[in-house]
Protein backbone atom coordinates (compact mmCIF):
# COMPACT_ATOMS: atom_id res chain seq x y z
CA UNK A 1 0.00 0.00 0.00
CA UNK A 2 2.95 2.52 0.42
CA UNK A 3 3.64 4.49 -2.40
CA UNK A 4 6.06 3.45 -4.70
CA UNK A 5 9.29 6.17 -3.86
CA UNK A 6 12.50 6.37 -6.77
CA UNK A 7 15.49 8.26 -6.25
CA UNK A 8 16.84 9.58 -9.84
CA UNK A 9 19.32 11.85 -10.22
CA UNK A 10 17.99 13.71 -13.01
CA UNK A 11 16.62 17.34 -13.17
CA UNK A 12 13.10 17.48 -12.31
CA UNK A 13 10.52 20.01 -13.34
CA UNK A 14 6.51 19.73 -14.88
CA UNK A 15 6.65 17.91 -18.39
CA UNK A 16 10.25 16.79 -17.61
CA UNK A 17 10.99 13.36 -18.98
CA UNK A 18 13.34 11.25 -16.51
CA UNK A 19 15.12 8.30 -17.96
CA UNK A 20 15.58 4.99 -16.33
CA UNK A 21 18.23 2.91 -16.08
CA UNK A 22 18.33 -0.60 -16.64
CA UNK A 23 18.16 -1.32 -12.82
CA UNK A 24 15.20 1.04 -12.21
CA UNK A 25 13.33 -0.28 -15.07
CA UNK A 26 13.61 -3.72 -13.43
CA UNK A 27 12.55 -3.09 -10.44
CA UNK A 28 9.25 -1.19 -11.50
CA UNK A 29 8.21 -3.53 -14.06
CA UNK A 30 9.78 -7.08 -12.32
CA UNK A 31 9.81 -6.02 -8.83
CA UNK A 32 7.01 -3.57 -8.60
CA UNK A 33 4.34 -5.28 -11.32
CA UNK A 34 4.07 -1.69 -12.55
CA UNK A 35 3.35 -0.70 -16.15
CA UNK A 36 2.94 2.02 -18.82
CA UNK A 37 0.79 4.61 -17.46
CA UNK A 38 1.00 3.82 -13.70
CA UNK A 39 2.19 6.90 -11.61
CA UNK A 40 4.88 6.77 -8.72
CA UNK A 41 7.04 8.98 -6.99
CA UNK A 42 10.49 10.34 -7.56
CA UNK A 43 12.56 12.59 -5.77
CA UNK A 44 16.40 13.48 -7.02
CA UNK A 45 17.61 15.05 -3.50
CA UNK A 46 17.34 18.69 -4.07
CA UNK A 47 13.87 19.41 -5.96
CA UNK A 48 11.07 18.02 -3.41
CA UNK A 49 9.28 15.07 -4.36
CA UNK A 50 7.24 15.12 -7.57
CA UNK A 51 4.86 12.75 -9.35
CA UNK A 52 5.96 11.12 -12.11
CA UNK A 53 4.08 8.80 -14.80
CA UNK A 54 5.76 5.47 -16.30
CA UNK A 55 5.96 6.12 -20.64
CA UNK A 56 7.91 2.90 -21.06
CA UNK A 57 10.00 0.26 -19.11
CA UNK A 58 12.17 -1.93 -21.23
CA UNK A 59 14.90 -4.50 -20.11
CA UNK A 60 17.30 -1.75 -20.91
CA UNK A 61 15.75 1.02 -19.05
CA UNK A 62 12.85 3.07 -19.40
CA UNK A 63 11.40 7.17 -18.71
CA UNK A 64 9.41 8.24 -16.97
CA UNK A 65 7.28 12.02 -17.27
CA UNK A 66 7.46 14.07 -14.52
CA UNK A 67 4.27 15.56 -13.74
CA UNK A 68 3.81 17.89 -10.21
CA UNK A 69 5.79 18.46 -7.34
CA UNK A 70 4.12 16.50 -4.41
CA UNK A 71 5.99 17.44 -1.68
CA UNK A 72 8.82 20.18 -1.61
CA UNK A 73 12.06 19.37 -0.90
CA UNK A 74 13.34 19.51 2.81
CA UNK A 75 17.12 19.22 3.96
CA UNK A 76 18.31 17.62 7.29
CA UNK A 77 20.07 19.97 9.80
CA UNK A 78 23.93 20.54 8.71
CA UNK A 79 25.13 17.29 10.87
CA UNK A 80 27.67 15.46 9.72
CA UNK A 81 28.45 11.50 11.04
CA UNK A 82 31.97 10.24 11.42
CA UNK A 83 32.24 6.62 12.08
CA UNK A 84 34.85 3.70 12.19
CA UNK A 85 33.11 1.33 9.66
CA UNK A 86 32.71 -2.44 11.56
CA UNK A 87 31.13 -5.33 10.49
CA UNK A 88 29.12 -5.55 7.16
CA UNK A 89 25.36 -5.68 8.02
CA UNK A 90 26.38 -2.73 11.57
CA UNK A 91 27.98 -0.82 9.04
CA UNK A 92 25.05 -1.01 6.99
CA UNK A 93 22.49 0.00 9.35
CA UNK A 94 24.66 2.96 10.61
CA UNK A 95 24.28 4.49 7.10
CA UNK A 96 20.73 3.22 6.67
CA UNK A 97 20.10 4.82 10.03
CA UNK A 98 21.85 8.07 9.91
CA UNK A 99 20.18 8.72 6.52
CA UNK A 100 16.55 8.12 8.20
CA UNK A 101 17.46 10.29 11.68
CA UNK A 102 18.64 13.58 9.64
CA UNK A 103 22.62 13.35 8.98
CA UNK A 104 23.68 15.73 5.94
CA UNK A 105 26.65 13.83 5.19
CA UNK A 106 28.20 10.39 6.18
CA UNK A 107 32.22 10.35 6.58
CA UNK A 108 33.32 6.59 6.87
CA UNK A 109 36.67 7.34 9.41
CA UNK A 110 39.62 4.62 9.38
CA UNK A 111 41.00 4.77 13.39
CA UNK A 112 43.97 2.70 14.72
CA UNK A 113 41.60 0.62 16.09
CA UNK A 114 39.55 -0.12 12.80
CA UNK A 115 39.75 -3.69 10.91
CA UNK A 116 38.28 -2.14 7.77
CA UNK A 117 41.07 -1.16 5.69
CA UNK A 118 38.13 -0.67 2.59
CA UNK A 119 34.23 -0.05 2.34
CA UNK A 120 31.98 -0.36 -0.46
CA UNK A 121 31.16 3.29 -0.60
CA UNK A 122 28.75 2.46 -3.65
CA UNK A 123 27.12 -0.43 -1.76
CA UNK A 124 27.03 2.49 1.23
CA UNK A 125 25.78 5.18 -0.81
CA UNK A 126 23.07 2.34 -2.07
CA UNK A 127 21.73 1.91 1.32
CA UNK A 128 21.26 5.49 2.25
CA UNK A 129 19.34 6.11 -1.27
CA UNK A 130 17.44 2.99 -0.16
CA UNK A 131 16.95 4.41 3.27
CA UNK A 132 15.28 7.56 1.37
CA UNK A 133 13.12 5.98 -0.66
CA UNK A 134 11.24 3.46 2.05
CA UNK A 135 11.26 6.66 4.90
CA UNK A 136 9.66 9.49 2.77
CA UNK A 137 12.72 11.58 2.36
CA UNK A 138 14.03 14.06 -0.31
CA UNK A 139 17.36 14.04 1.29
CA UNK A 140 19.98 11.90 0.34
CA UNK A 141 23.35 11.99 1.85
CA UNK A 142 26.28 11.69 0.83
CA UNK A 143 28.44 8.87 2.35
CA UNK A 144 32.12 9.79 1.77
CA UNK A 145 34.94 7.44 0.62
CA UNK A 146 36.77 6.08 3.79
CA UNK A 147 39.41 8.41 5.02
CA UNK A 148 42.33 8.52 7.85
CA UNK A 149 41.02 10.22 11.07
CA UNK A 150 44.71 12.43 11.61
CA UNK A 151 44.02 13.28 7.93
CA UNK A 152 40.25 14.30 8.20
CA UNK A 153 40.94 16.25 11.94
CA UNK A 154 44.27 18.03 9.77
CA UNK A 155 41.65 20.01 7.31
CA UNK A 156 39.07 20.34 10.06
CA UNK A 157 37.02 23.29 9.70
CA UNK A 158 37.19 24.28 12.97
CA UNK A 159 33.92 25.74 12.97
CA UNK A 160 32.34 22.56 12.72
CA UNK A 161 32.53 21.34 15.93
CA UNK A 162 32.42 17.85 17.02
CA UNK A 163 30.37 16.04 19.36
CA UNK A 164 32.68 12.63 20.76
CA UNK A 165 30.91 9.69 21.99
CA UNK A 166 33.64 8.77 23.84
CA UNK A 167 33.04 5.18 25.83
CA UNK A 168 35.60 5.76 28.87
CA UNK A 169 33.16 8.64 29.82
CA UNK A 170 30.76 5.46 31.32
CA UNK A 171 28.40 8.18 33.48
CA UNK A 172 25.54 9.58 33.02
CA UNK A 173 24.96 11.70 29.38
CA UNK A 174 24.06 15.06 29.54
CA UNK A 175 20.67 16.53 27.55
CA UNK A 176 22.74 18.48 25.62
CA UNK A 177 21.18 21.49 26.19
CA UNK A 178 23.29 24.40 26.25
CA UNK A 179 25.53 23.78 23.52
CA UNK A 180 25.53 26.01 20.89
CA UNK A 181 23.56 25.78 17.07
CA UNK A 182 25.36 25.73 13.99
CA UNK A 183 27.66 23.17 12.17
CA UNK A 184 28.10 20.18 14.20
CA UNK A 185 29.85 16.24 13.45
CA UNK A 186 28.87 13.37 15.83
CA UNK A 187 32.46 10.86 15.97
CA UNK A 188 31.66 7.23 17.06
CA UNK A 189 34.72 5.25 17.44
CA UNK A 190 35.09 1.66 16.16
CA UNK A 191 34.42 -1.60 18.53
CA UNK A 192 37.76 -1.14 20.26
CA UNK A 193 37.04 2.58 20.81
CA UNK A 194 40.42 4.67 20.78
CA UNK A 195 43.51 4.30 20.63
CA UNK A 196 45.65 6.71 23.61
CA UNK A 197 47.21 8.89 20.99
CA UNK A 198 44.24 9.29 19.47
CA UNK A 199 42.12 10.04 22.75
CA UNK A 200 45.16 12.63 23.43
CA UNK A 201 44.75 14.34 19.77
CA UNK A 202 41.04 14.04 20.14
CA UNK A 203 41.29 15.81 23.67
CA UNK A 204 43.81 18.81 22.42
CA UNK A 205 41.24 20.00 20.07
CA UNK A 206 39.10 22.87 21.05
CA UNK A 207 35.75 22.49 19.27
CA UNK A 208 35.85 18.87 20.19
CA UNK A 209 32.85 17.79 22.76
CA UNK A 210 32.71 14.83 24.97
CA UNK A 211 29.29 12.84 25.45
CA UNK A 212 28.90 10.21 27.43
CA UNK A 213 25.92 8.03 25.96
CA UNK A 214 25.05 6.08 29.91
CA UNK A 215 26.65 3.64 31.97
CA UNK A 216 26.44 0.60 29.80
CA UNK A 217 28.75 0.28 27.34
CA UNK A 218 26.82 0.16 23.60
CA UNK A 219 27.87 -1.48 20.48
CA UNK A 220 29.03 1.27 17.65
CA UNK A 221 26.00 0.78 16.10
CA UNK A 222 23.90 1.79 19.03
CA UNK A 223 26.28 4.77 20.01
CA UNK A 224 25.46 6.44 16.45
CA UNK A 225 21.44 6.24 16.68
CA UNK A 226 21.90 6.93 20.41
CA UNK A 227 23.98 10.16 19.71
CA UNK A 228 22.26 11.00 16.42
CA UNK A 229 18.88 11.60 18.16
CA UNK A 230 19.98 13.05 21.11
CA UNK A 231 21.59 15.92 18.99
CA UNK A 232 18.88 15.69 16.39
CA UNK A 233 16.34 16.28 19.69
CA UNK A 234 18.49 18.82 21.34
CA UNK A 235 20.72 20.89 18.36
CA UNK A 236 18.63 19.63 15.02
CA UNK A 237 15.28 19.82 13.91
CA UNK A 238 13.30 17.41 16.44
CA UNK A 239 13.27 20.72 19.01
CA UNK A 240 10.55 21.98 20.25
CA UNK A 241 7.00 21.53 20.47
CA UNK A 242 6.48 17.91 19.29
CA UNK A 243 5.45 16.08 22.87
CA UNK A 244 1.96 15.97 23.75
CA UNK A 245 0.56 15.10 27.17
CA UNK A 246 -2.97 13.56 26.69
CA UNK A 247 -5.76 14.51 28.67
CA UNK B 1 41.01 -9.63 23.21
CA UNK B 2 37.31 -8.85 24.77
CA UNK B 3 36.84 -11.05 28.13
CA UNK B 4 34.69 -14.19 27.99
CA UNK B 5 31.43 -13.41 29.52
CA UNK B 6 28.66 -15.95 29.97
CA UNK B 7 25.08 -15.56 31.15
CA UNK B 8 24.13 -18.93 33.67
CA UNK B 9 21.12 -18.42 35.55
CA UNK B 10 22.25 -20.16 38.51
CA UNK B 11 22.94 -19.16 41.79
CA UNK B 12 26.69 -17.26 42.42
CA UNK B 13 28.71 -16.87 45.45
CA UNK B 14 32.08 -17.82 46.49
CA UNK B 15 33.14 -21.08 46.00
CA UNK B 16 29.94 -21.94 44.60
CA UNK B 17 29.67 -24.71 42.13
CA UNK B 18 27.77 -23.72 38.71
CA UNK B 19 26.72 -26.26 35.82
CA UNK B 20 27.22 -25.94 32.46
CA UNK B 21 24.77 -26.58 29.61
CA UNK B 22 25.63 -28.49 26.50
CA UNK B 23 25.67 -25.36 25.21
CA UNK B 24 27.77 -23.55 27.27
CA UNK B 25 30.23 -25.93 27.20
CA UNK B 26 30.31 -25.89 23.49
CA UNK B 27 30.72 -22.31 23.52
CA UNK B 28 33.59 -22.12 25.86
CA UNK B 29 35.47 -25.37 24.16
CA UNK B 30 34.18 -25.64 20.59
CA UNK B 31 34.08 -21.59 19.99
CA UNK B 32 36.02 -19.99 22.75
CA UNK B 33 38.91 -22.39 22.69
CA UNK B 34 39.15 -22.43 26.73
CA UNK B 35 39.98 -25.37 28.87
CA UNK B 36 39.70 -26.24 32.43
CA UNK B 37 41.90 -24.20 34.14
CA UNK B 38 40.94 -21.07 32.46
CA UNK B 39 38.94 -18.03 33.75
CA UNK B 40 35.89 -16.92 32.30
CA UNK B 41 33.32 -14.05 33.62
CA UNK B 42 29.96 -15.05 34.50
CA UNK B 43 26.48 -13.26 35.85
CA UNK B 44 23.02 -14.45 36.54
CA UNK B 45 20.79 -11.22 36.03
CA UNK B 46 20.46 -10.64 39.85
CA UNK B 47 23.86 -10.91 41.56
CA UNK B 48 26.35 -8.83 39.74
CA UNK B 49 29.42 -10.38 37.85
CA UNK B 50 31.78 -13.11 38.74
CA UNK B 51 34.73 -14.58 37.73
CA UNK B 52 34.60 -18.53 37.69
CA UNK B 53 37.40 -21.03 37.13
CA UNK B 54 36.36 -24.01 34.38
CA UNK B 55 36.55 -27.25 36.28
CA UNK B 56 35.11 -29.43 33.32
CA UNK B 57 34.34 -29.42 29.63
CA UNK B 58 32.56 -32.33 28.20
CA UNK B 59 29.95 -32.69 25.28
CA UNK B 60 26.92 -32.72 27.45
CA UNK B 61 27.85 -30.10 29.67
CA UNK B 62 30.75 -29.07 32.40
CA UNK B 63 31.18 -26.87 35.40
CA UNK B 64 32.26 -24.11 36.97
CA UNK B 65 34.17 -23.09 40.13
CA UNK B 66 32.74 -19.04 41.08
CA UNK B 67 35.64 -17.47 42.51
CA UNK B 68 35.25 -13.10 43.42
CA UNK B 69 32.49 -10.77 42.43
CA UNK B 70 34.19 -8.61 39.58
CA UNK B 71 31.83 -6.43 39.42
CA UNK B 72 28.09 -5.15 41.46
CA UNK B 73 24.66 -5.51 40.07
CA UNK B 74 23.56 -2.80 37.64
CA UNK B 75 20.17 -2.77 37.12
CA UNK B 76 18.57 -0.66 34.26
CA UNK B 77 15.85 2.02 35.26
CA UNK B 78 12.17 1.07 35.54
CA UNK B 79 11.73 1.61 31.69
CA UNK B 80 9.46 -0.90 29.81
CA UNK B 81 9.52 -0.98 26.14
CA UNK B 82 6.62 -2.00 24.11
CA UNK B 83 6.54 -2.75 20.32
CA UNK B 84 4.64 -4.10 17.73
CA UNK B 85 6.64 -6.97 15.82
CA UNK B 86 8.17 -6.20 12.48
CA UNK B 87 10.38 -8.53 10.13
CA UNK B 88 12.60 -11.41 11.83
CA UNK B 89 16.32 -9.41 11.49
CA UNK B 90 14.51 -5.69 12.68
CA UNK B 91 12.82 -7.62 15.81
CA UNK B 92 15.89 -9.02 16.95
CA UNK B 93 17.74 -5.59 16.31
CA UNK B 94 15.00 -3.74 18.94
CA UNK B 95 15.70 -6.58 21.24
CA UNK B 96 19.45 -6.55 21.44
CA UNK B 97 19.19 -2.71 21.05
CA UNK B 98 16.60 -2.26 24.11
CA UNK B 99 18.90 -4.59 26.21
CA UNK B 100 22.15 -2.62 25.23
CA UNK B 101 20.79 0.94 26.03
CA UNK B 102 18.75 -0.27 29.28
CA UNK B 103 15.05 -1.27 29.68
CA UNK B 104 13.95 -3.45 32.08
CA UNK B 105 10.94 -5.84 30.67
CA UNK B 106 10.54 -6.00 26.92
CA UNK B 107 6.93 -6.26 25.30
CA UNK B 108 5.99 -7.22 22.15
CA UNK B 109 2.37 -6.15 21.76
CA UNK B 110 0.13 -7.58 18.81
CA UNK B 111 -1.78 -4.61 17.03
CA UNK B 112 -4.64 -4.29 14.00
CA UNK B 113 -1.79 -3.55 11.64
CA UNK B 114 0.60 -5.95 13.16
CA UNK B 115 1.73 -8.97 10.65
CA UNK B 116 3.11 -11.43 12.83
CA UNK B 117 0.68 -13.66 15.00
CA UNK B 118 3.38 -15.38 16.86
CA UNK B 119 7.14 -14.36 17.70
CA UNK B 120 9.83 -17.12 18.94
CA UNK B 121 9.83 -15.87 22.46
CA UNK B 122 12.89 -17.77 23.26
CA UNK B 123 14.63 -16.54 20.34
CA UNK B 124 14.26 -12.86 21.20
CA UNK B 125 15.54 -14.00 25.01
CA UNK B 126 18.32 -15.11 23.77
CA UNK B 127 19.29 -12.08 21.73
CA UNK B 128 18.91 -10.00 25.24
CA UNK B 129 21.29 -12.57 27.05
CA UNK B 130 23.75 -12.30 23.57
CA UNK B 131 23.49 -8.62 23.97
CA UNK B 132 24.22 -8.54 27.94
CA UNK B 133 26.99 -10.75 27.65
CA UNK B 134 28.30 -8.52 25.03
CA UNK B 135 28.30 -5.31 26.34
CA UNK B 136 29.71 -5.89 29.97
CA UNK B 137 25.80 -5.89 31.39
CA UNK B 138 24.62 -7.58 34.53
CA UNK B 139 21.18 -7.48 33.87
CA UNK B 140 18.94 -9.19 31.17
CA UNK B 141 15.70 -7.62 30.40
CA UNK B 142 13.08 -10.04 30.61
CA UNK B 143 10.61 -10.56 27.11
CA UNK B 144 7.47 -11.46 27.12
CA UNK B 145 5.02 -13.41 24.69
CA UNK B 146 3.47 -11.88 22.25
CA UNK B 147 0.30 -10.25 23.91
CA UNK B 148 -2.58 -8.09 22.39
CA UNK B 149 -2.38 -4.19 23.08
CA UNK B 150 -5.96 -4.30 24.16
CA UNK B 151 -5.26 -6.96 26.48
CA UNK B 152 -1.93 -5.08 28.02
CA UNK B 153 -3.90 -1.99 28.43
CA UNK B 154 -6.93 -2.78 30.27
CA UNK B 155 -4.88 -4.59 32.90
CA UNK B 156 -2.32 -1.31 33.12
CA UNK B 157 -1.06 0.23 35.94
CA UNK B 158 -1.71 3.70 35.83
CA UNK B 159 1.44 4.33 37.53
CA UNK B 160 3.43 3.44 34.61
CA UNK B 161 3.18 6.21 32.10
CA UNK B 162 3.62 5.63 28.44
CA UNK B 163 5.66 7.60 26.07
CA UNK B 164 4.26 6.92 22.79
CA UNK B 165 6.05 7.44 19.69
CA UNK B 166 3.24 8.73 17.49
CA UNK B 167 3.55 8.64 13.55
CA UNK B 168 1.61 11.14 12.83
CA UNK B 169 2.80 14.04 15.07
CA UNK B 170 5.19 14.91 12.56
CA UNK B 171 6.61 17.70 13.67
CA UNK B 172 9.59 18.46 15.90
CA UNK B 173 10.58 16.52 19.12
CA UNK B 174 10.47 17.63 23.06
CA UNK B 175 13.43 17.13 25.29
CA UNK B 176 10.76 15.52 27.22
CA UNK B 177 12.55 17.27 30.01
CA UNK B 178 9.52 18.21 32.91
CA UNK B 179 7.86 15.04 32.79
CA UNK B 180 7.66 13.14 35.46
CA UNK B 181 10.54 10.48 36.93
CA UNK B 182 9.33 6.79 38.21
CA UNK B 183 8.28 3.73 36.14
CA UNK B 184 7.46 4.33 32.19
CA UNK B 185 7.00 2.41 29.32
CA UNK B 186 7.72 3.32 25.53
CA UNK B 187 4.95 2.26 23.09
CA UNK B 188 6.20 2.32 19.65
CA UNK B 189 3.89 0.77 16.68
CA UNK B 190 4.20 -1.37 13.66
CA UNK B 191 4.90 0.05 10.26
CA UNK B 192 1.72 1.04 9.35
CA UNK B 193 0.91 2.68 12.86
CA UNK B 194 -2.18 2.20 15.03
CA UNK B 195 -5.24 1.82 13.83
CA UNK B 196 -7.75 4.93 14.28
CA UNK B 197 -9.70 3.15 16.95
CA UNK B 198 -6.58 2.60 18.73
CA UNK B 199 -5.64 5.99 18.32
CA UNK B 200 -8.30 6.64 20.05
CA UNK B 201 -8.08 4.40 22.58
CA UNK B 202 -4.22 5.71 23.31
CA UNK B 203 -5.29 9.51 23.08
CA UNK B 204 -8.16 8.60 25.95
CA UNK B 205 -5.38 7.49 28.69
CA UNK B 206 -4.35 9.83 30.88
CA UNK B 207 -1.18 8.19 31.74
CA UNK B 208 -0.39 8.42 27.94
CA UNK B 209 1.96 11.42 26.58
CA UNK B 210 2.84 11.50 22.67
CA UNK B 211 6.31 11.76 21.44
CA UNK B 212 7.11 12.99 18.47
CA UNK B 213 10.22 11.73 16.31
CA UNK B 214 10.76 14.57 14.18
CA UNK B 215 10.26 15.80 10.41
CA UNK B 216 11.14 12.56 8.73
CA UNK B 217 9.28 8.92 8.98
CA UNK B 218 11.54 6.60 11.05
CA UNK B 219 11.08 2.29 10.41
CA UNK B 220 9.82 0.99 13.98
CA UNK B 221 13.40 -0.38 14.86
CA UNK B 222 15.03 3.14 14.22
CA UNK B 223 12.09 4.44 16.79
CA UNK B 224 12.54 2.17 18.98
CA UNK B 225 16.52 3.11 19.67
CA UNK B 226 16.22 6.69 19.09
CA UNK B 227 13.22 7.15 21.26
CA UNK B 228 14.78 4.96 24.44
CA UNK B 229 17.65 7.55 23.91
CA UNK B 230 15.65 10.51 24.37
CA UNK B 231 14.35 8.59 27.63
CA UNK B 232 17.12 7.52 29.11
CA UNK B 233 19.26 11.07 28.94
CA UNK B 234 15.99 12.76 30.38
CA UNK B 235 14.34 10.64 32.76
CA UNK B 236 16.46 7.42 32.76
CA UNK B 237 20.42 6.62 33.87
CA UNK B 238 21.40 8.72 31.60
CA UNK B 239 21.14 11.66 33.31
CA UNK B 240 23.73 14.76 34.16
CA UNK B 241 26.91 15.26 34.31
CA UNK B 242 28.48 13.19 31.35
CA UNK B 243 29.14 15.57 28.80
CA UNK B 244 31.85 17.49 28.83
CA UNK B 245 33.50 20.72 26.87
CA UNK B 246 37.14 20.53 26.45
CA UNK B 247 39.40 22.86 26.88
Amino acid sequence: MAKIRLFIDHPLAPGQPVPLDAAQAHYLSGVMRQKPGDVVSVFNGRDGEWSARIEQLAKRGGSLLAGARSAPQQDPPDLWLLFAPIKKARTDFIVEKAAELGCARILPVQTEFTNSERIRQDRLQAHAVEAAEQCGGTFVPQVADLAPLPRLLAGWDPARRILWADESLAGPAETLAGLPAGPWAILIGPEGGFSPAERAKLSDLPFVTRLSLGPRILRADTAAVAAIALWQAALGDWRGGGQQRIA
